[in-house]
């Protein structure tokens, strides 16, 4: 049995969604932006995937902007609004537990002259929302929190972070890769201005993403080319991918929702029931369905990660991103997690496709491994 | 007889690449940047794929950087670079009938304080090499010329440009989107330092492209985020594009350009045998095997366009990037061009996939066509 419950266990593309997208590759093929017959169907089938995405937000299909993935939504969101408004202020406020894409946006922007406030979370990963108000200046320009976050699953309440910022005239961006198709963003009842989406998240393809931007938002582009994408982001359209993004939308169900929250309460229970000295970081409620971060005291991760390789199931450690830094995690630490146990904290991520056995296996192998790495550990 | 010769004649994507595509998408979906096994395949495709594209250019491996397109892969090298030495001069040459990735791209760091040169081309679409040297100064950090032009295909002497450039101790850039696997670029012999091309451009998927970096160029990152692509292009990589992008590599070879000349040759002869008052836009040797355009005098290429499309071939009217926009070509324009002649211009384009039988077709169905839009033509 080969169990995937690491970060990439969601990057399997759906069987459902390659199908589909076969079609776009050898016969629909036009360019979207072209005048005839044949480019119009590439164009129908763009339309019709922007409809998709936009429906999921109660949105227009002018407010959806397709990206090459979340890291460029982040970063056109950022950037963007923050060089059209940069006469207006120079203050932006994001968390300390943010996605690399969002953090590095705004160390990049600090360079720029702008002045970044890094708000702190408390020891399951919420942010303060009194801190957040205090924080607000005349310059504020831009308030970017994520809305769920990849390695703890902690779903912060951005209908509350929205209200903030609406009535103090500030632009909302929320990096939703994370909890996209998993906890719904109706953004006729939640204020936010931006929003990034990521469709490897959900089972779609690599290489594609979207940026919801509210209509009326300033944003200077970072793209430059053709005027693709109501102008905001030039190139040619990914129709493939975009078509497939689309469908892995259309194939998320509120079913998936609730078998992933059994399976997640099944392994954390299933942990915590058969080895000691183990810790769940970040909250048991406000948590998103895929996201599951113990520590397993005396023992490195990557220890852990190796020994469950061996037996063909896939973890993750920290963040994917920077896995290989083997650095302990900037979230974990913004907890108020010591070093050492953020250095043994495993990430298992439940995707829709995990089922009870997976589970099942991944208890009963979990346990003789975590024992022999504890009675070799010279941390004990 | 559904005949593609518009500009998304090169965007389907081979049979065989979407073939070897499929196993990326339901199997080798591990994170490439991920630190166990089920990663490591992915990374394994991820490094053959860059050893593939380094090899066409005889270049390093270390020296590839993936992109999602040619446009990016423009915005990083010309942005990237003006920022990374904006301190040592602020002046850029490039040519007027550049790409509106390039064009554009220049557009927005003149609103940054830079200083640009539009080189002037001659009836045939060639910079002059004298006003290039000529136009050079203490401050210039960069050249970006375009290897072949995308809507008359002349080839540029990159080679010759190269040298002043390095003689100068100048950054040469070229766009070879149009040109890649069509005319040869040996890194260890032409001076260049830059390098864009686009894999849907030869076959290969939309939304991946990648940039040819010379080791030691100076370049100021345009997306934050994880470490990914040497820390150059932060993002997931999108493997199964990647994948598909070396395959259609692969797949190119100097069979499918001699056919693509000579079906060249004969539609543009065939076409000025049979339809008087036709010319050639672009020259008719150092000119791509897949680039054909021509003026049909006294009419507008809109109409030629749709007549065509009534008659399933898919042609394309000046590029398609700003096709919608119906303004005269300013690669057209910049040669000299009168505006009611470049109206009436039409882009053919020959893929390896084009047949003898499509342009027998294509010849047989413009005839009667131009005559009857010429019969009712106020412009005549």
């Amino acid at each position: 049995m080969k169990v995937y419950l690491d970060n990439g266990a969601t990057t399997m593309t759906d069987p459902q969604v390659s199908d589909t997208m076969a079609k776009y590759f050898t016969e629909v093929y036009g360019n979207a932006s072209s005048l005839h017959s044949f480019g119009k169907s590439a164009k129908e089938a763009l339309d019709i995937s922007r409809r998709i995405i936009a429906d999921s937000f109660n949105a227009d299909s002018r407010e959806i902007i397709f990206t090459s993935g979340g890291t460029e939504s982040d970063n056109l969101a950022i950037k963007g609004v923050a060089r059209a408004l940069k006469d207006k202020g120079n203050h932006i406020i994001t968390s300390k537990i943010e996605h690399p894409a969002v953090l590095n946006s705004c160390k990049s922007l600090e360079k720029e002259g702008f002045r970044i406030t890094y708000l702190d979370v408390d020891e399951n990963a919420f942010i303060d929302l009194n801190q957040l108000k205090e924080s607000i200046t005349a310059e504020t320009i831009l308030v970017t929190l994520m809305h769920a976050n990849n390695e703890v699953g902690t779903i912060q309440p951005i209908r509350r972070i929205g209200q903030i910022c609406k009535d103090n005239n500030i632009i909302f961006h929320t990096d939703a890769v994370q909890s996209y198709t998993k906890v719904d963003i109706d953004t006729k009842k939640i204020p936010v201005d931006l929003i990034s989406i990521s469709s490897h998240k959900i089972h779609g393809p690599k290489g594609v993403g979207a940026l919801y931007i509210k209509k009326g938002t300033p944003l200077t582009k970072l793209s430059d080319g053709g005027s693709h994408e109501f102008d905001v982001r030039a190139g040619t359209e990914n129709i493939s991918g975009i078509v497939g993004f689309a469908k892995s939308v259309d194939l998320s169900t509120p079913e998936h929702i609730k078998l992933q929250n059994r399976l997640k309460d099944q392994l954390i229970d299933g942990i915590q029931r058969s080895i000691p000295d183990t810790v769940l970081n970040g909250p048991r409620d406000n948590r998103l369905c895929s996201n599951i971060n113990i520590s397993f005291r005396y023992i490195e991760g990557e220890s852990l990660l190796m020994h469950l390789d061996m037996k063909e199931i896939a973890v993750s450690t920290g963040s994917a991103c920077s896995s290989k830094k083997l650095e302990p995690s900037h979230v974990l630490l913004a907890m108020g997690i010591r070093p050492e146990h953020a250095h043994g904290s495993i990430r298992f991520t439940i995707s829709r496709f995990t089922t009870k056995e997976e589970i099942d296996y991944t208890i009963d192998t979990l346990k003789p491994i975590v024992e022999k790495l504890r009675a070799i550990s010279p941390l004990k």
